[in-house]
């Protein structure tokens, strides 16, 4: 299902011999039309990975055919090899699928700074298309993953129409946005202009407020293709709420297998002045590492959470702060308030309210806990 | 020695009882005169702690006559009851020493969110007062660590006058300040204004330029005292160059002693367009928990370094960034440079040099790495 939930669509995932450990690292989506509309949003980071920059030209025309994604590779900080890598890797989807490469979007995850092997990739491309099916985006999910445990996937369907997706990440998830792949499909009938929109408007308000480790990657990449064989076109509400349905289900699945986490922390920052406001905040919570590790030790330091709404620019009155942590008041008006003890730490998901008393506007962001399983995993990675 | 190496100055430490462990935690240094001039710097944090409110307060006339420091409780998120707490500390030490109130300033360190023990803070106060000596500095320096496990002092020497500090402070540390409280002393005489520049001066490229762990404090506190004893009074460079040189040294014994670190990380920020960009790019490359992780585990990872650097507002094209790791420049041109197996990465300094290659301005920021032992401390500190 997932990605190949929604009709027109294809995919396929195989061991095409990038990863050393023989586990699948090839990933191919096929929009099969009638529509090839698409649209997409990339990593803020200055510092972008060859596929970014070729799939933003790509996306420029609206249309796309088809997405390479691999894993074992990000091909980040490549130069003009990267990109020519990514340009043959285009080109050989392009001749196995029978379309123009200008229509191939490519993305790849994996270590920073290596080339990728292109006489292992370029035949896995081949393999992929031979491959090719309409119950294949199980597989395509499996080899898109790296430190992922588990794949991410998430279906939702509309009336006569449906959205799928997949996502891999786990770790260096952050706003603007994190180490993931999206690829979500739909079979409604929709022109690349509100495609555009409603990514933007999902993204915004889920893969944009996961916060594992304020990090940000050089590859992030969501795609949103639409095949429309469904032959319905939605109301852009209608859409755009079930989109986001989608991207709200893979964004908590990615937070669930964050690297070495042992909790999932969902701050919720209430009675902001702004939106804006309620969301500096919540990030800065969210990034806040002495508070990441009590909450790993189950201890709810709610002087933390002040220590870190103190140091941003949101309005607010240190004396009129309050604090829940899993439903406790443990601070009231910037002081302690209930006891500590009555907070029950021992579920994985751990509830912070920040209340600024300031305004009416609110923003939830996920993050997780910081472990010494972090450390251990990102102590390990490229060495 | 350390604050009252410089002539006119009395020090004590004591065991109040405040800590539990039954260890020093209550620390008095005296200006004996004859002036009483003095300066100081306090956290940018929103959120600041009862005394950082008093001693700011004293602090606007520009006269110092003592310090009561202690550990075991930061008295912040406190509200009236804490202020009231600040201000009877005050109070018993002017009664103590002959002194106004509003001549003495207070720090604290330790727990956020909880009451001091005042019925044993106080009679410690008297205690300290009865203790008070010329040679009190070290056992001063001793009584306001937490977790610190070695004291830091510092001493330097002018012609015919001396400066001379101790600090406190072993993680949470970060630029506007850190979890630290600093005295430093001068037997220069030199006005209040000539200090306050001076401690600015010293604080922007000392203190504020260490990011152990991306984390402000609410209590962070650098008090200058001038006591005019050695009739000297030096030209502002000279003065300013000789109190740098304290600040520095007891800026890089704090990452010495970082919570749970096994590297100091001397990140250096070069051909940058100014110097407000070669500090975000430092200060973002030290909280990169991701690159922290790696330097932990040796792993010359220069994909961390850019993956940072694209994050930030700097001037800089990606394809001209150049990193060095412990002098090998392992990144060139955006792209792998030197090989990453020449790097040495051994002992417990490690540097990283930062190329923007955009203009000729460069900063020096100091951070630490990210160990299983950071997560251990931070997660079991107030449970």
């Amino acid at each position: 299902m997932t990605v190949t939930a929604p009709k027109g669509f294809t995919a396929a995932g195989v061991a095409a011999g990038i990863k050393e450990s023989g586990q699948p690292d090839l990933a191919l989506v096929v929009n099969e039309g009638p529509r090839r509309a698409a649209a997409g949003v990339f990593t803020a980071n200055r510092v972008k990975a060859a596929p970014v920059l070729w799939s933003q030209q790509v996306l420029r025309g609206g249309e796309v055919s088809a997405v390479v994604l691999n894993s074992g590779g990000a091909n980040a900080c490549t130069g003009p090899k990267g990109f020519q890598d990514t340009h043959a890797t285009a080109e050989r989807a392009a001749a196995a699928l029978g379309h123009s490469a200008a229509e191939i979007a490519v993305a790849s995850t994996g270590l920073i700074g290596t080339y990728l092997p292109m006489d292992r990739l370029l035949p896995g491309i081949d393999k992929a298309a031979a491959e090719l099916s309409p119950h294949g985006g199980e597989r395509a999910a499996i080899a898109i993953r790296t430190t992922d445990t588990v794949h991410k996937t998430a279906v939702r369907a509309g009336e006569g129409w449906s959205v799928g997706g997949m996502a891999k990440g786990a770790g260096m998830l952050a706003p603007g946005l994190a180490t993931l792949l999206v690829v979500l499909t739909t079979d409604a009938d929709l022109a690349p202009p509100v495609l555009d929109k409603a990514v933007r408007d999902a993204v915004r308000t889920t893969f944009e407020r996961v916060d594992s480790d304020g990090c940000m990657s050089t590859n992030d990449t969501v795609l949103l293709l639409a095949s429309g064989a469904s032959g319905v076109t939605p109301g852009y509400e209608e859409f755009a709420d079930v989109l986001r349905e989608v991207c709200e289900d893979l964004a908590r699945k990615l937070i669930g297998d964050a690297e070495g986490a042992s909790k999932d922390i969902r701050i919720e920052v209430i009675h902001a002045a702004t939106e804006d406001d309620a969301v500096e905040v919540g990030r800065t919570i969210a990034r806040n590492n002495l508070l990441k590790c009590a909450i790993h030790g189950e201890d709810p330091n709610w002087g933390r959470v002040l220590s870190a709404i103190g140091t941003t620019k949101a309005v607010f009155e240190p004396e009129r702060l309050n604090v829940a942590i899993n439903g406790v008041w443990v601070c009231r008006e910037g002081s302690a308030g209930d006891g500590r003890d009555l907070v029950d730490m021992r579920f994985r998901e751990v509830r912070i309210t920040a209340d600024l008393d300031a305004g009416t506007h609110s923003a939830v962001i996920w993050a997780n806990d910081l472990t010494a399983e972090y450390v251990h995993e990102n102590s390990a990675y490229s060495s």
